[in-house]
């Protein structure tokens, strides 16, 4: 088989692939060549550089394997039509997401940047207003798997947590639960609100003026879904009018966030250039789930793990 | 009684203590009256206030109450020689120091001061060599309230904990434990160091080069107990010499830490002005232990939370 990378393993990541499937023909380009893609019977892509030629001219494809979760780049349809399968890395950006969806929530309340400032200033100072998350609320949009990871943290830190999906059923790691509907009676007891939820029709544009002025004037709003979520404007204002303390943001409309854009110098922002999920450990765990989905593939099984259904889009 | 404190609790908190406890009489002053404290049957304190002449004319004093963790400041002797019975607030310091301690971890480990640095500059880069803590091993000198929390603490993200204190024998949320004199041992394991050791003929000095030596280049060492654990110098030197990648220091030899110290400027160096266990709710935990303890004093009970032998200091 033909297997096609559009990314760069380190050497030693490519050689261990190679060594376990020595059958096998490796090519690992960045940026990747047509005719090799033409001849390709696997494509291992982050899922940004693929579009409908692509698909056209690619026509031993049989499964793309994206290592990534968001597939909103990809010609879906193209690719449906083909019946070509398809498969992400869901599940791998649950430990560093948690980790830092938790980094950014400490780092506020135990006031880490002004203590950065006044170490730049060379000050000992002790007023810093610090508090704790012990024994505050937090509210999950989006209590999925990454959700919940986040929840199981929290909780363990002594926060109470309140999730938020469409039908308001129990998920992992949550106190309580509310729907989507029922959100606005949840907001008022949230210390924090963090949005892990995807774009979809249902998604887009959920949280509205209305829901900023439900929340507490000391919350800290945290979006690391989709910039979708809500609109850049609606937030500002929301922080423009202290209806929020404090916002953390790892998503963003559009991105890259546009050098002018007013967040880069507020205060009360936080601009994380969408990297939450970033991870020293994310292309291993990405390799093997590749790895242990290949070994089934070159067997005949086709119950791959994470495979993506191309109706729903996920 | 006469009940003096050299602090001021906010107007509603004197207020309450005022209500709970009618028949007392509260004087609250900051500094205190020499005379109020002649008075005084009860005196609460930060501890940093009181010199042997004072214990000398305060000849009605019973108890004093220490709202922090430290006596270092405390004329002990002459307080023993007295039979004035000293309480403090043991525990009190648990929440709000391994939050700050997980705070320093998490902000080092997703690159949140190269984000923040970003931001400062208005730039979008990926480019930020974000890790996990997630299946890393942190060694952990001092593993009693606050160490034991802080175990709690990372086990939940995943993290391996190992516990040093004199004896080596088990402690609470430890995966494993060591004895001082097999600390050698133990550090090339550990990706995170913290002491949070209280200054004691054993543990002054504990540290040495050799320690540091022993330790992973990779290794952040964190001070959260007291600064004499280690020589600065020898701190110093060991982060000049990349035997280890990066510290995170609360507590100091000499504090504050003079405005010409090298601490201040160097890129792997956090100083954290002796604040880690700084919260909003310290007073009120402060104040809720010594309602208590009041409660049972007015009742002719000695036997009070978070007595200190006098002899042994804690």
């Amino acid at each position: 088989m033909n297997i096609l990378f559009s990314f760069l393993p380190k050497p030693e990541q490519q050689a261990n692939l190679i060594q376990r499937f020595p059958h096998e023909k490796f090519y690992f380009q960045k940026p990747f060549d047509e005719e090799t893609l033409r001849n390709a019977d696997i494509f291992v892509t982050y899922g940004e550089d693929l579009n409908v030629s692509h698909i056209e001219l690619a026509d031993r494809l049989k499964w793309i394997m994206v290592a990534s979760a968001g597939l909103e780049k990809m010609p879906l349809k193209e690719i449906a039509s083909r019946n070509i399968l398809v498969t992400n890395v869901r599940g791998i950006h649950k430990i560093p997401m948690a980790e830092s969806i938790v980094a950014h929530i400490l780092s506020i309340k135990k006031s880490l940047p002004i203590i950065a400032q006044n170490q730049r200033d060379s000050l000992w100072s002790k007023r810093v207003s610090s508090s704790e998350i012990f024994d505050s609320t937090a509210l999950i949009l989006g209590p999925g798997a990454i959700g919940g990871e986040v929840g199981r943290i929290l909780q363990a830190f002594g926060v109470h947590t309140i999730g938020c999906n469409r039908s308001g059923e129990p998920a992992d790691f949550m106190n309580e639960m509310v729907s989507f509907s029922d959100l606005k009676k949840a907001l008022p007891k949230a210390d924090i609100v963090i949005s892990i939820l995807p774009s979809t029709v249902e998604t887009r544009n959920l949280l509205t003026s209305e829901h900023f002025h439900c929340m507490k004037r000391t919350a800290i709003f945290m979006n690391f879904g989709r910039g979708d979520v809500v609109k850049e404007e609606v937030l500002l204002q929301a922080l423009q009018n202290n209806c929020i303390a404090y916002t953390v943001l790892d998503v963003f409309e559009n991105e890259p966030l546009k050098e002018d854009h007013p967040f880069w110098k507020m205060e009360n922002v936080v601009v994380s250039p969408h990297v939450s999920s970033h991870s020293s450990q994310y292309v291993v765990r990405a390799l093997d789930i590749f790895s242990d989905n290949l070994m089934k593939w070159l067997n005949g099984d086709t119950s791959l793990k994470n495979v993506i259904d191309l109706e729903r889009g996920y």
